[in-house]
C-alpha cells in the first residue's frame, strides 16, 4: 500500500474503540471524518474488536481477525483506549503495544499545543513529542527467577541503530517543517551510556546519512536528560519545539506535556509506519467516567485529523482542526475535564456544526 | 556502625562537593551543621574527592580513597552534584550512582513541600518521593553488538523482591508517620507485568510480612501508572502523600514534583542505607551558573537537616528547617532561581542568622 493520496479510490478505516471511554469518543472521530468526506475518496469503516473486554469474553485481547483485516483491508485505523487489569492476568497483554509492533507503526507522534483565546496571541505551548514506538522496554522480554534471596525479575531494554535512526528521520522532518526548526533529543545517557548513547548518536547521525546529506542542516539539535526534560517542560515549556525520545521516556513526556494544556482529553496522536497509520487519543480508558457520556471527544477528533493529514489530506484535516480550535477558544462548549458542563455529544455536535458551516 | 544517636561520641561527616555548583552549596550545608553543633556530638568534616573534574585530573571519577574513608571513618556524608560528559568517555561512570551502590544506600528519600506565605495555610504540595536506589536500569548492565542491520544495544532492568520489599518498608514507615497515611505505588505494570508486577507485589506484601504483621494496617495503598502519575502531579499534586517508585521512575517523578514548588534549588534528598546516610541536593551541577556565586544553597542546607534527622537528631534538624522556611516564606532574600537577586552567600548568611537568633 502506498501513502500517496492520488493512488486511492477509497479510504477504508478500521475502528477499534476497545474499552471504557474509547467507545464514546471513537464514534465522534468517525463523525468528524464523515463531515469532511466530500474531500476524501469513498470512505468505508470497519468495526474491529480488541481490548480488555474482548479478552474477558474471548480470551484474546487482540483477535487474529482484527490484525488480519487491518493488514489486508484497511488503509488506516482509529484506536480508542484500553483498560488493563490491576493485577497480572495470564494470557493478557496490551493490544495497543502489540498492534504497534504487528503493523510496524514505529513513530508515535503527539502534538501538544495550547489554544489561545484570541488568534493574535501565539500558543503558550506548541510542541511535538516524537516517540519511538517499537522497542525500549516495550519489547516485553521479561523473566522471573527464584533465588535463595527471593524472586528476581529482569526486563530487556532494546535500542537499535535502525529504529533510532528511522524515528530520528521523522523527527528531523517534522522539525524542519516548523518555524523554529528545533529538535531536542531526550535521553538518560549519563546512566545508560550504551543504550541511550546509541539512541542519541543514531539520531544525531541522521543529517549526514547517505541520501539526505545536508537536507537537515538548518535544524538545530539540542539534548536534554529525561528528568530535566520533565522539569523544564513544567517550568518553561516554550523552550521545546520537537522532542524525540525512546519509547518509555516518550510515554512519560507526552503525558507531562498534556498536563500543560489543560487536559489529556485534547491530545491526539498517530502511530505511523511506512505503510499504515493509526490515530489514537493519548488519554486512557478512564473507567471512572466511562458510560456517563461526559468524555472529551476532542483528542479522538484531532487524532482523526492528524491521521488524515499524515495520509496526505491536508485540507479536510485543516477543516476539522479549525472547528476544534473554534470550539475550544471561546471556552463555552466544553466537557468537564476542561471545566465545562457539556456532554460528549454536545461538544461533538458543536464541532460538526462548525465543520458544516 | 549503629544509627542510634546515643552511641555516638562524635559525628564525622564526609564532604564531597564534586562538580559545578556542588562546590558552592556544600559549604553552605557545612555552615548549617556548624550552626547547630551545640546539639550534636563533636562534629568533624573530611573533604573528599569525586566527580567529572576529579576524573579529568586523575582518570577516576570515584577515587578508591574516597570510598574507603567514607566506609571506615565517616558516619554520614554530603554529596554536591556531578557533571557528566556530553558524550560517552571511556572509563568514566557516574560517581553518585556508584556511591549509592558501594554503600548500599538503597533508599533515596526526597520530600517536596511548598512553603506558604503565612503559616495558617497548609502547603499546596506536601509529598515525599521514596525512590529505590540500587537497581532498575541503574544496574548498568549494558551491551552493544554489531548485526547485519547495524548496532543493537541492550540494557538490563533488574527488580528484586528483596530490594522492592526493603524500599517498601521505608515507604510504609514514612507514610505511617504522616497525617494522611497514604502510599502510592508508582509502576508501569500494564507494560512491564513481570518486573513492575514484582515491584508492586513486593511493596504490597510489606504490611503482612513476618514480624511487622498489622503494623501498617492504617496506611492506605493506592497505585498509579508512571505516565499518569506525572500527569496528575501537574494537575492535582495534593492527591499525593508518599510515592514509592523503582529507581528511574523515582528520578523522573522527583524532578516533576520539584517543578511544582518553584525550583529544583530547594529540594533536598538523602540516600539512606541501614548503616550510612548521605545528603544530596536533587539539583545538578548547573554548569551554566557555576562559579557565579548565585546558586541556591537551600537544597543542600535542607539535605543536611534531613540527614541529621535521619541520624536521630530531630531538634537541630528542626532548627535548620525552620530557619530555611522563615527565609523562603517572606520571599525577600532569594536566589535568582526563585526570582530573587540575592547571592548564595547572602541567602546562607540570612539562614545562619535565623538559626543563631
Ligand atoms: C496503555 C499503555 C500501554 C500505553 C503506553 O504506555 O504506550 C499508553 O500509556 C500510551 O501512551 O499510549
Ligand atoms: C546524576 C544522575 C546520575 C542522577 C540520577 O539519575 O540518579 C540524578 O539525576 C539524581 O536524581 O540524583
Amino acid at each position: 500500500r502506498s501513502m500517496a493520496t492520488s493512488a486511492r479510490q477509497s479510504l477504508t478505516i478500521g475502528l477499534i474503540p476497545a474499552d471504557g471511554i474509547g467507545r464514546e469518543v471513537i464514534p465522534a472521530a468517525r463523525e468528524a471524518i464523515l463531515a469532511v468526506q466530500s474531500e476524501l475518496p469513498r470512505v468505508k469503516f470497519i468495526d474491529l474488536l480488541a481490548g480488555w473486554e474482548t479478552f474477558t469474553r474471548t480470551g484474546n485481547a487482540l483477535p487474529r481477525e482484527t490484525v488480519q483485516i487491518l493488514k489486508e483491508e484497511c488503509d488506516c485505523a482509529l484506536f480508542g483506549s484500553v483498560s488493563s487489569p490491576s493485577r497480572k492476568v495470564a494470557g493478557y497483554s496490551s493490544p495497543i503495544v502489540a498492534l504497534r509492533k504487528e503493523l510496524d507503526l514505529y513513530a508515535n507522534i503527539r502534538p501538544v499545543c495550547s489554544v489561545s483565546a484570541d488568534s493574535s496571541t501565539p500558543p503558550a505551548v506548541d510542541l511535538i513529542v516524537v516517540r519511538e514506538n517499537t522497542e525500549c522496554l516495550y519489547v516485553k522480554q521479561e523473566n522471573l527467577i527464584q533465588t535463595e534471596n527471593g524472586k528476581e525479575a529482569r526486563a530487556t531494554r532494546l535500542i537499535t541503530e535502525r529504529a533510532s535512526g528511522r524515528i530520528g528521520k521523522i523527527a528531523f522532518s517534522l522539525a524542519k517543517a516548523r518555524p523554529r526548526k528545533l529538535l531536542h533529543i531526550i535521553h538518560k545517557s549519563n546512566v545508560l551510556s550504551v543504550t541511550d548513547g546509541l539512541f542519541r548518536e543514531s539520531v544525531r547521525a541522521v543529517p549526514t546519512s547517505v541520501g539526505i546529506d545536508g537536507k537537515f542542516d538548518d535544524v538545530t539539535i539540542e539534548e536534554q536528560l529525561v528528568d530535566s526534560a520533565v522539569y523544564r517542560l513544567f517550568r518553561e515549556p516554550q523552550i521545546f519545539d520537537v522532542m524525540v525520545a525512546p519509547n518509555l521516556y516518550g510515554d512519560i513526556i507526552s503525558d507531562a506535556a498534556a498536563a500543560l494544556v489543560g487536559s489529556l482529553g485534547v491530545i491526539p496522536s498517530i502511530n505511523a509506519g511506512d505503510s499504515f497509520v493509526m490515530g489514537e487519543p493519548v488519554h486512557g480508558s478512564a473507567p471512572d467516567i466511562a458510560g456517563k457520556g461526559i468524555a472529551n471527544p476532542v483528542a479522538s477528533i484531532r487524532s482523526a485529523a492528524l491521521m488524515l493529514r499524515h495520509l496526505g489530506y491536508a485540507s479536510p484535516a485543516d477543516k476539522i482542526d479549525k472547528a476544534v480550535n473554534d470550539t475550544l477558544a471561546p471556552a463555552k462548549v466544553l466537557t468537564a475535564d476542561l471545566g465545562g458542563q457539556s456532554s460528549t455529544t454536545e461538544v461533538t455536535d458543536h464541532i460538526m456544526a462548525l465543520i458544516h458551516h
